[in-house]
């Protein structure tokens, strides 16, 4: 398995992580956003969307975070798919599913519009508002903090891609100037999913 | 079922599309989300994200129009399931659902915060960039017509929910000021999916 990433992408590191709690080996090649690589030829002959993560799994090449973690889960997180570590990162019934993708619905909204751009904004010069980002961020965040305060996980009992998709962005709010003083249910989680076997934390800008 | 719904929203118009095609019942209440409606305390207390659409089927209620198209296909979208006009709206192998996930997250992504946004700043006075969001709209459209020059449909040789996904805010790009002359396989693709059983236009603005 062949992953297109750059370290410091929320959204490749969702899909790192989920390759790592899995046990899956897989081959990185690194692609920096921040200075446009994902914008050159070489990268656009691989997806014309021009965005990391892309997934390649033999004949299967995949592009978007949500729909590689979809994939992971659904062809690797089953028990018994082979996978060192299988589990059930994604329930099977039409409800559980629709619930998980709620989740990331919102994390690709409300945390990749609020909160990675803001961080985006500060941390790599990206022409965004942080202000009205940073808003948009808060309003994913209490979204997030009204489960989480009488939940463990997004979706059911168990951690799922769900937990993954929304971790990353908030995982790194400090670095879009969020605070999370406000959504103490929110830490708390985090604080599950990092002791999580296999976690790997981004490397530190 | 019963949809909080807003006629002029391409969020819901997806939705009620699917509802159509399937040739479900529905009731619609009215959220004027133009006029704020999504961020008064009676819709809060529906759904606390604040945003339209949401569904109620029986004791499930969800939100966002990503899950609720899943939720919908798989649970009468299955021939045998009921619904009257039901079909495969929906892949059930891993990688056509992660197909069918990529252009849900392109119409999260490159054509809500492009071509909606654009819009919805143009059509509602809401502070968005319109130049940017064009920009980020017409990389969208861009990466639909790579896919349509060679194939009808966005995943496989039928039409599912992807095809949805994408077909609103594409359908209303006039109204963001973003032509279609440079894509013509996006605009028979228009055609085809505004000819499917079940179509309902929009009401004119």
């Amino acid at each position: 398995m062949r992953l297109y990433d750059f370290e410091f992408s929320g959204n490749c590191w969702k899909v790192r992580l989920l390759l790592d709690m899995l046990g899956l080996e897989y081959e990185r090649v690194p692609v920096d956003s921040s200075r446009g690589e994902t914008q050159q030829a070489a990268f656009k002959a691989v997806s014309g969307r021009g965005q990391i993560p892309v997934l390649e799994d033999g004949d299967v090449r995949l592009w978007d975070s949500q729909a590689i973690l979809f994939y992971l889960a659904r062809r690797y997180g089953r028990a018994g798919s082979g996978a060192p570590q299988a589990g059930a990162w994604l329930p099977e019934d039409a409800v559980g599913e629709a619930q998980v993708l709620q989740w990331l619905a919102l994390s690709e909204n409300e945390l990749l519009y609020g909160l990675a751009r803001a961080r985006a904004a500060l941390k790599f010069g990206r022409p965004f508002d942080v202000g009205a980002c940073q808003r948009e961020g808060r309003a994913g965040l209490d979204v997030l903090e009204a489960r989480l305060a009488g939940h463990d996980w997004l979706v059911g009992e168990r951690v799922t891609i769900a937990d993954l998709a929304c971790y990353t962005y908030v995982a790194l709010a400090h670095e879009a100037d969020v605070a999370l003083d406000d959504h103490p249910a929110v830490r708390a989680w985090l604080g599950r999913i990092a002791a999580l076997p296999g976690y790997r934390a981004m490397q530190g800008l």
